[in-house]
């Protein structure tokens, strides 16, 4: 026969949230883990100085390399070549211009040749001149089915599991997660709450323009083919104050595309967290930082410890990098 | 001696929140509130054809005439005129330029004699060239003591009391409440969540662009001289869109202004609903639609019956205007 105040504990126990009974473990017991985990003990102590109400708890993180994988190149890349081929029947100038050309003869080193103003132009020409709820459709399509050419798993699975734990985990801790990325808020809406668990209103990127008209006497949003917002670097404090108004007290990211968001988040008054996640495991992920075209780390690598910013290595900190394969 | 049964209801009773034991008690009981509490009930009850999850259930409220007065003119004018006169010392071009010199004079009528365009170049001039920070002081400070013209009261005291009542009924049942409003979205920020219990996260309105920097080698937002985005008439939609990402099944506002924002809403699939606010009470407040330059309500008026918004008739259908008066 259990004690009463044993059966009491287990009940206690098997009413906890799952996050709150196992928070963090895929995450190794080193630095980075008890970084967060004393940081969140603080805030939301409530005798502790550095108590901060639930409503204040505000954190942000970048995607690409940061919540799922970014390499050989950003996955919504992948996006706008399958875009291209869709496209191209509508398109027959494709076939003599480029980077589209290129695309179409599945040459996509050449397609990249033409640096950051081609990558726009093919944004833009397989991202506008639909409506949102169309665009809404072509990325769902799109993701239910997408693989990623090396591992072969749907691209939804290349997240990376220690970052849903401590997404949940801060949840938990009634903090609001949103995700700050240069990416597009467009193609990372439709599947980010069933993925990553966060609501289209707390997703921040880069856009294009959009203008309501009629159609057929239908409210309409049209997107058109002209930039609104470039959410990287210096913009990603912009569009932090422009979307949540207020600073967050914790930001996470990978790259020097974050540095200007670490800085903002982590200068600001009372308790402040900062953590960089360094891509240094060839073996389960990638390895590249200060010489890499996709998600150079080199800036803020050298600005996180006088910055007092964490830094996870994926090799050393993480106990698995995916989540376990279903199939 | 109280039976145990009475106890426990006494108790149980005690504990629900205020929102549920006294819904919308300054609503008359007609047409408007028995349609919003039906539409509330249809959405919200497990087994209803037209459940929706909590997470969709997102309610979009002007601000202007709709949460709070607007007249003799919107309250923001005032803020500007005040800040005209704090600035003028560091302005002294300002004697000799309208619409600065009329204000300086204290004549509002000429000040605003320019139309739209002066006051576009009054709020740019007195609302940018600040830190984000500065600006979100300047604002806390003047609104704890700015009162109304007319009533004397304080500003944040010409909320409507029966739409305080609807926030907090709404949020009761898992609704997510956002402010889009032709307002500016920092002059909001500041007090909508003390006033209203809406987080600066779900304010959407009118901005100034803002640029990151370093000053001092501290992280700051400047604000420039600059229109980023006039949230509207057709502006809305796109504002919704841009901040929320989905569209609401709830819309309120009380002009023009907001046609397309109801109209955006209510076209959507599944259950919408749509209302308008009339100011017709010219004794509790004011009685303004088809020929007023600020609030016009026209043919928003004319388009409600056939898209099946609520008129609130705010001299019949609502028992109190303002809350009740502490001092």
């Amino acid at each position: 026969m259990k004690t009463p105040v044993l059966a009491l504990t287990i009940a206690l126990v098997a009413t906890l949230p799952s996050s709150a009974q196992a928070p963090l473990t895929s995450w190794q017991d080193s630095a980075p883990k008890q970084a967060i985990t004393a940081f969140v003990t603080k805030v939301t102590t409530k005798d502790s100085p550095d108590f901060v109400p639930p409503a204040q708890r505000i954190a942000v993180f970048d995607n690409d390399g940061t919540l799922w994988s970014e390499q050989p190149m950003y996955f919504q890349a992948f996006f706008a070549f399958d875009r291209v081929k869709a496209l191209a029947p509508q398109h027959p100038e494709w076939k003599d211009k480029e980077p589209f050309a290129s695309i179409l003869k599945g040459d996509l080193k050449a397609a990249l040749a033409g640096g950051e103003h081609a990558l726009l132009e093919l944004v833009i020409a397989t991202h506008a001149n639909t409506t949102t709820e169309e665009f809404d459709q072509a990325v769902s399509s799109w993701i239910a089915t997408a693989r990623h050419p090396q591992s072969g798993r749907l691209l939804t699975d290349m997240v990376y599991q220690p970052m849903l734990e401590l997404l949940a985990f801060l949840r938990h801790h009634q903090f609001k997660t949103f995700i700050v990325s240069g990416g597009g808020i467009e193609f990372m809406r439709p599947w980010a709450e069933r993925v990553y668990g966060i609501p289209p209103e707390q997703v921040i990127g880069s856009s294009i323009r959009t203008r309501y008209e009629l159609r057929d006497g239908k409210p309409t949003l049209l997107r058109l083919p002209e930039i609104n917002f470039i959410d990287d670097k210096a913009g990603k404090p912009v569009g932090i104050h422009q979307h949540i108004g207020r600073r967050p007290i914790m930001a996470f990211g990978n790259s020097d595309g974050d540095f200007e968001m670490l800085s903002w988040t982590t200068s600001g008054q009372g308790p402040r967290f900062g953590l960089i996640v360094h891509h240094d495991d060839p073996t389960r992920e990638f390895a590249y930082d200060r010489s890499s075209s996709i998600g150079r780390l080199d800036k803020a690598l050298d600005a996180a410890p006088s910055n007092g910013w964490s830094v996870v290595s994926m090799k050393n900190d993480w106990l698995s990098i995916h989540p376990p394969k279903a199939d």
